[in-house]
C-alpha cells in the first residue's frame, strides 16, 4: 500500500509537534509537509532536537501538496485555514475547538468571535471514536475533543446512557501543566507551577460547553455540569473524578458495583484505547500513549457513583486520538501508529 | 518571661520533624528532648543534616522531663504513649489520629482497634483553634486534626454554619507526596511518584468519619460527605476543592457571592491563620506556613457552592497546627513561633 | 520470517519493565516468556497496569523454553542464572554486572565476591555496539554496559581513540533516580529526592572500573579518572560533563573545535544511536528512547576539552541496548524495535 | 532600639522577593518601601499572595525615605540607580553584578557595556562575608555576590588559600530553574525544563570572571577556572561539584583526608553561616535558608581534592547573603532574620 501524505499546520506548539512524533512511525503515512510561523525556514530538527527521525523535514510557511492535514492551530484563527484546506479537497482533523461545538452562537458565548463558517460547522463530525466512529469514518472534517472533555465524556458516557445517574454532574479534573500550551505564561513558569496545585477558571472553562454538549447528547436531556480544572506539576496526564448521584431506582441495588462494572465492560468492550479497570487508574499508566483507564465506583454510603478516568493529555487528549481519527476516516486499522505501550516509571 | 521544656514523641517523622524545625525557633519554649527508636543514641543533626540549630539535641529511646509533649506517633501506639503522659501530669499535644473521634465505636469501624482509653477521649479536645480555641485553652489533652479534615472543615464551616448549603457535600482533595509519611512505600517511590496523579482510598480514608463528625457537630444535623483523596506530584500541600448544594432559599438570591464573601470574611476575621481570598488559591501560597487559604465561589449556573481551600499538609496541617494549640494550652501568643511567611518561588 | 522467542528473567525491576515494553513492539521477537520472585504468578499487566498490551502473559518462577534470554536480575545472583542458562543453549544478554569486568580479581574488590566462572568471562563480550560490533554478532553472551559507562564512554572514546586530551578525565554525571532502581530506599524517597540535588559515592563507584577498564582500552595506556556521580530531581536521564586536558600538540590548534567537530561526526558517522550536536544536550531530546546526544566543546581559555553527552538511562542505559546487542546477536536489522522517537516535552 | 527603615528596589524579580519574605521578620528593619515598574501601585500582596504578613505594602515607582536599600535590578540597569541611593546618602547592598569586578574592563567583555561609574567600583566591597567581613562593616556600598560564586568560591576558599591545589579547577554546578529569574523563557517554561538536565552557557558564564576574581585574590597567582553551569529540575538549590589537583607536597600525604578536614573546619569555626561536614550535601538541608554546606574529599586514587557545596541559590545566593551584609553594614547581630532552619522535606 502506498503511503498517504499527511500535513501538520502549526507543527510548533505541543499537539503539533507530538503529532509529528507520533506520524514519523505511522506505517501507512508519510508526514509530508509541516508548517510554523516564526519557524519557517529552519528544520523540524534544529527546533525540535529530539526529532531525528525527520532530519530532513523543513518547516514551510505554507501546507505542502498532502492529502490529509492536522490542523493544530490557536481556535479562531483555526477557523479560517481549515475552511481553505477543505476547499483544496484536503481532508482535515481540526485540533482547535473551532469545530466542536453544534451550536454556531456557542463560539460568540465561549470564544468571543461570531464563527466564520456556520455550514461547514453542520458537516464537522466531533471525533470521539467511541461514540461517533461511523460519522468519522465518512466525514471530510473531523473536530478533535479538547483534552478534559475526552477523558470527562469517557468517564460518565455508559453511566448517562444507561440512565444510571442523575443528570447533574461534578467533573473535578487534574491536568499537566503542557495542557497550557507550549506559549510562555506565568501560569506554565517552571518556579510557579512546581511544587503548586490550584484550580482555575471556576467561572467557566472553555471545555464546558462541550462536555455539556455531549453528555446532553448521550443522555437525550439537559445534563447539568460543575467542572473545575485543576493544574498540577507534571508535564503531561489528566485524572478527572467525576461524581454523581445515582437515580433512585439504582441507588438501593444489591451488587451495584458488579452490575455497572459489567455495563462500562460491555459499553468499550471493542474499543482498543478505552480499558475499564479495578483500581483507581494512574496517569503514569497512560503516559505517551493513547489509552484511557475508566475506573468507576459505586459509593454506597452517599449514594453516588463515582467515575476516575485518565488520558495523557497530548496522546488520547490531542494528537494520539486525531491519529485515531485519521485512521478511521482514511479506512486505516484504527491503532495504527498508536500501538507503543505507556512508558513506565 | 521562662521558656517551658517541651518534647517530641518520635521525633523522626515528617510531622516529628516538622515539629522540631519550628520549636527550636520558638520564642516561649525550649525543645528539650526529642524520641526516636531505631535513631535512639544519635544526634538529631546527623540524622537531619538541616538540623544545625539544634546541634546539641540528642535522640532520646524515653522522653525526658518535660512540661508540654507532642506525641507524634502512628495510630494505634499513640494512645497508649499519650496515656502515659498525661499520667505524668504532662499536657499533650498528639498528633495521631487517637483522639480526635468522639465516638469510641468509630476506632473499631475505622482504625481497626478497640479504643484503650475512652474515659481519656471524652476529656481530650479536637484541636482545630477556629472551631474550639476556647475548650482547647483549658484542655490537657489536644487531639490534632488530621490534615485533609483541616483543609475540607476550614473550607464549609462557614457554609454550613449559616446553613447555606444541604448536608451533602463532595470533597476532592489533592495532596503532596509528604502526606504518604517517611516509612518506604511503593507510592511514595520517586519514580512512580513523579509525573503521576491518582485517587486513592475510595472505599473510606480514614479521615472521613473526622470530617463528618466536625461538620455535622457545626451543622446540627448529619452531614452526607464523599471524600476522595488523591495524590499529586510535589513534597507539601493541600488543596481542596469543596461542592455543595446551596439551599432554594440561597440558590436565586442575587449578588450571592458577595453575600457569601461576607460571610466567609466574617467568620473568620479574626483568625490569624485563615485568610479568604478572592481568586483560586495555590498551595505554592502557603507552602512553609500555617496559613490556610479559602476561597468560596458560588456556581449560579448550577446552584452549588464550591470552596477551595489550601494548606501546607505538614504545618497546618500537622505540626504547626499542633503548636498553634499548645500557644492556646500554655497561654501564648497564638502565632507565637509561626509568624515566618510562606516560601515562594 | 518467524519470530524468534525471547524471555526476561526478573521482569519486575525497572530494566526488566522496560525490557518488556520494548519487546512486546519489536518485529522480529515474541516476548514469550518472564519471572519474577515475589510475583511469580500474577498476570504481568495486574502488576504493570500500563502493560495492556501484553494481557496474556503472566509471571512465572522459572524462565519457559526460549532462545535468546534477558537476565536483568542485580549482581552477583546473575551470574549464576546466567551459567545456567548458557549451559541450555540460549544466547544470554546480561544486563547486570557480572559479566562487563575482564579482570576476575576486579569483582572481589568492587563487588566483594568471587567471580563463579572466570572462564565465562573470557567469553562475554562487552555489550557496547559503537565499539564492540563484530564481537558482540558473534557472541553467546554479551554484558550490557552500566548506565553510567554508555553516556561517559562515548562521550569520551573518539577524543581518547584520537589522542587528543590526557589520560586524565574526570566525570561528572547527573541522573533521574530512576537509576537507583525500583527497590524502595530513602535516597529515592520521593519526599527526600523531590527539589534535592546530591553528589553520591566519592569514595569509588562500582561504574569506575568499567568506565576505567573501557578508557584504558582505548588508548593503550591506562587511564585515570575521577568520577562522581549525582542523583537530580527526574525519572529518567543521565547528563555526563566529562573534562580533559588537551595534549599540547592539539592546545595551540586553530580551529581545533572544527577539527574534533570532524573527528566526532566521523567517529559516530554510521551509528544509528549516536548523534554529535552543535548545543548542549538535554536529557529530554532522549527520553524514552535509544538515542545518545554528544556535544564536544573546547574550552581554549583552560586547554580543556568538556564533552557533554545524554542519554535515557533505561534505554540506551539498559534495556534499550540490550535490545540493540540483541538485533546485533540475533541478525536483525541494528535499529529493530528501537525506532520510536523521544517523547518531549 | 529603634527598627532602622529599607527599601527593596524592584520587589517583583526573585530576589527581590525573597528579601521581602526574609525583611518582614527581621527584628532591627522595618520594610518600609518596595518598588516595581509594572506593577507600582499594586497591594505587594495582591502580587505576591504568600506575603500576607506585609498586607499594608504597596509597591511604589520610586523608593521612599530609607535609610538602607537593596537594589534587585538587573545589572546594567542597576549601576545608574545605585549611584542615585548613594547619592542621597543611602547605604547600598546591589543584589546585581554591577559592583562586584573590580576591573571596569570586565563590564565590557563580560557584560557588554561600559561602567558608568569605576570609582565606585573602588569604593564597592564584595560582599562574602567569610572573606571581607572587616571591609563589609564599612561600606556604603556592597556588591552581592552571584549564586554560582558564592557556592564555588566557599569551597574552594580554605584550599586555595592553604596552597593544596593547583591553580586550575573545574567548576561543575548544578542549580534549580529560579536562579534563571521571573522572567519567562523557555528554559524555565515548566515543560521543558522539568525531566530535564542541561549544561549551558560553556562559552562563558558572567560568574566566572567574578570566580576567577575571586580565587585569583586568595591564591595571589592566577587561577585558571573551567565553569560549566548546569540546569536541573527543581525550584531552589545550587549544588557545586569542584575538582582540582593536588599539590604534589600533599598528594602522598597520609592522613590528608583528616588534615584537609582540619584546615576546613578551622576555615569556618566561626562562620554562622558555613558547615562543613562529613557526607555528601544535599541541597535540600539547606532549602530556604542561608546555610551553605561544604564537603571536602580526597582522591587518593586520582591525586584529586573534590569539594562539593550547596546552597539555597535565592537565600545565601541572593536575599539571604544580602541581609547578612546588611546586618553586618548596620552592626546588628550577623544572624538576624535569618535565623529559620531549612525546611526540610
Amino acid at each position: 500500500m502506498e503511503k498517504i501524505k499527511v500535513g501538520i499546520v502549526n507543527v510548533t506548539g505541543y499537539a503539533g509537534i507530538e503529532l509529528a512524533r507520533l506520524l514519523v512511525r505511522h506505517p501507512f503515512v508519510e508526514l509530508f509537509s509541516v508548517t510554523g510561523r516564526s519557524t519557517a525556514g529552519q528544520k523540524l530538527v534544529e527546533v525540535f532536537p529530539h526529532m531525528t527521525g525527520a532530519a530532513d523535514l523543513t518547516i514551510e510557511s505554507e501546507l505542502g501538496n498532502v492529502e490529509f492535514a492536522f490542523a493544530a492551530m490557536p481556535h479562531k484563527e483555526s477557523a479560517s485555514e481549515v475552511m481553505k484546506l477543505i476547499e483544496r479537497g484536503i481532508k482535515v482533523l481540526d485540533i482547535s475547538a473551532d469545530f466542536r461545538l453544534s451550536n454556531p452562537e456557542d463560539y460568540n458565548e465561549w470564544y468571543g468571535f461570531t464563527h466564520p463558517s456556520p455550514e461547514l460547522l453542520d458537516k464537522a463530525v466531533y471525533g470521539l471514536p467511541e461514540l461517533y466512529r461511523k460519522d468519522i469514518a465518512t466525514a471530510d472534517l473531523v473536530a478533535n475533543p479538547g483534552c478534559y472533555p475526552t477523558g470527562a465524556i469517557l468517564a460518565m458516557a455508559p453511566a448517562i446512557k444507561h440512565g444510571i445517574v442523575e443528570e447533574d454532574i461534578i467533573i473535578d479534573s487534574k491536568s499537566g501543566i503542557s495542557g497550557a500550551g507550549r506559549t510562555l505564561t506565568t501560569v506554565s513558569h517552571y518556579s510557579e507551577a512546581n511544587e503548586n496545585t490550584t484550580a482555575y477558571a471556576l467561572k467557566g472553562h472553555r471545555h464546558l460547553p462541550e462536555i455539556v454538549q455531549e453528555l446532553t447528547f448521550l443522555s437525550g436531556e439537559a445534563v447539568n455540569v460543575t467542572f473545575v480544572p485543576h493544574l498540577v506539576p507534571m508535564t503531561r496526564g489528566i485524572l478527572s473524578t467525576c461524581y454523581a448521584s445515582l437515580r433512585s431506582e439504582f441507588a438501593d441495588k444489591e451488587d451495584l458495583q458488579a452490575e455497572i462494572n459489567v455495563i462500562y465492560r460491555e459499553f468499550y468492550k471493542d474499543e482498543p484505547f478505552v480499558k475499564v479497570v479495578d483500581a483507581p487508574p494512574h496517569t503514569k499508566n497512560t503516559w505517551g500513549s493513547n489509552m484511557c483507564h475508566v475506573y468507576p465506583f459505586v459509593d454506597l454510603r452517599t449514594g453516588r457513583l463515582i467515575v476516575v478516568s485518565c488520558i495523557d493529555n497530548l496522546v488520547k487528549g490531542a494528537a494520539g486520538q486525531a491519529i485515531q481519527n485519521m485512521n478511521i476516516m482514511s479506512g486505516f486499522a484504527e491503532v495504527a501508529g498508536l500501538e507503543a505501550p505507556p512508558i513506565y516509571p
